[in-house]
């Protein structure tokens, strides 16, 4: 068989993921990434990868065996991913969870009608985080599931930090609380508040003039993001923000504590330490890009999440080379 | 739609954690236990459950959605799965590693004959493990993947020590080294040899008359069992024997540490820490007994394992819940 053709639609931090992880895997091939941008304003990932406007997307339907959906979830895919899965197979990391039904319902119908595969809400939460909560209740159905985030730098949160008047710049570390983790492991299955999984740490660069006191109490104070946590502010320069903070990290654990039938407890846990988001979800969207198009060749159309697909679907390997390398 | 009707076949350790389990699943009724030995001479489950001799399976295959086969790998299990498999949606739990492939043709053989379906070598390792080196190594093409066990009893060890002159009993635990997990968990990738990835700790029940320092002498030298390993040998009165390890814990880790393209490390962890290394896997098996019953009514026959199938048939829960609960 020969490679499987992959293309990008939009170019930001999380396609740029998607063209290196392309890169890895000899199965596939990288066709051409797409943007909304002027094409000549932005540096291609290889040379020899052509970088073309949006309007032409559907120019490329027979040379594309799956498109990556690279927008974002609050204001690009709700409109892309249906109209998108009308011509191509694709894949996307939409993770506005509690959108996620009517998402799926909506590029299912699309998929359907123009023969294609969607697998939607891939990454790691929603996505292998979702695997494991999944695998974590059908396999210890009495017990109790947790999940922590992070450590890592999380986007909503620093959006909301950097809405702060007086705040020129800065990021939110989501950190959970290794007293909790460690209460979790130990399979006593305690009730948690928001406050004691989590703590929040902000690094804020602030504006010419601000009130370094004010800005903090704002912070501290904000509902919904901040006020139910034990939240530091920290003002550094804009010097140290760009030198230690440019990193994307983020991680966290899923924790499903249980007692099995006999009395006896069983404590199952994933546990994520990523070096970079975006890469790690771009490389989830690529293993799951290979199980679309195997599906789609298979005539299963419509849209599907990750608790829907084979593991198996996700390797190049042929699966008895899987069953002989890793059972 | 009715209780799946499970039986099982074999009633051992692993056979009870069976039965317990499906006390669990409220879509799962528990239809009989089959036995080899005097039915008379065996405790059910529960008071309403019949215990049958082995020779009437056949006449309840009717009645049977799913059989779970509860023999061992070495023994039982190479004879037993394809001839059940013929007249019965099964699944198994072997896990002799090198030879799953041929049993794998086996059973698929029998059971497409049979228009039945069965999920072999189903468990944590081979099982849950299986799927977490195939997810760490799909998702991560550039890096490297490490399984420990322990800390937990090894049955493979222990009757290894029990064959030793002069012991009268014994336990042998695996532990993995928290240096190796450790260096593993950095990211560092390090090349780690049998002897710096685990130790092994006996306790023996010595034979009257044995001699204590002749027995560690003949453990530690043990070839492919304890030679290659730093093996510590206890001597313990058979009281504290049966008071301190009668429990079978056991776990282990499976951690993928990759680079994704844009040259970031990521680390995936999976870790179990089971009370019970029977219950659990039983667990594991009776969730896979729901996804078998489920495959065979879609028509899906033939041998399958852990990696070819669906996260979301081993859930009770229809997929729409999954989506809006666990996504």
């Amino acid at each position: 068989m020969g490679q499987r053709r992959i293309a990008i639609a939009g170019y930001g931090n999380l396609g740029r993921g998607v063209a290196a992880a392309v890169g890895q895997n000899a199965d596939m091939t990288l066709h051409a990434v797409f943007t909304r941008r002027d094409p000549s304003t932005i540096d291609p990932p290889t040379p020899q990868t052509p970088v073309l406007p949006w309007d032409e997307l559907l120019d490329h339907r027979d040379e594309v065996d799956v498109l990556v959906l690279c927008g974002g979830s609050k204001d690009d895919l709700p409109q892309q991913g249906p109209e998108l899965a009308a011509h191509f197979t694709t894949v996307d990391s939409f993770d506005t969870h509690a959108r996620i039904p009517e998402y799926v319902a909506a590029v299912d119908a699309a998929a359907r009608a123009g023969g294609n595969t969607s697998i939607v809400a891939v990454g790691w939460d929603p996505g292998m985080f979702s695997l494991n909560r999944l695998l974590g209740e059908a396999l210890l159905p009495e017990g109790g599931t947790y999940t922590f985030w992070g450590p890592g730098l999380s986007q909503g949160h620093s959006d909301a930090l950097r809405r702060v008047p007086g705040v020129a710049a800065g990021v939110q570390y989501t950190v959970p609380s290794p007293a909790a983790i460690d209460a979790v492991r130990s399979g006593s299955r305690p009730e948690l508040t928001t406050r004691e999984k989590h703590t929040r740490e902000c690094y804020v660069v602030l504006e010419d003039g601000a009130d370094a006191a004010e800005v903090e109490r704002a912070v501290v104070t904000m509902p919904h993001y901040f006020a139910d946590y034990d939240t530091t502010v920290t003002v550094i320069s804009a010097e140290e923000l760009a030198r230690e903070h440019a990193d994307m990290p983020h991680g966290g654990f899923v924790i499903r504590s249980g007692t099995t039938g006999g009395g006896h407890d069983q404590v199952v846990e994933y546990r994520l330490q990523l070096g970079s988001n975006p890469e790690f979800t771009a490389s989830v969207l690529v293993a799951y890009a290979r199980a679309a198009a195997r599906l789609n060749e298979r005539g299963e159309t419509g849209a599907l999440t990750v608790l829907d697909v084979a593991p198996s679907l996700l390797s190049p390997k042929p699966v008895d080379q899987l069953r002989a390398e890793l059972l």
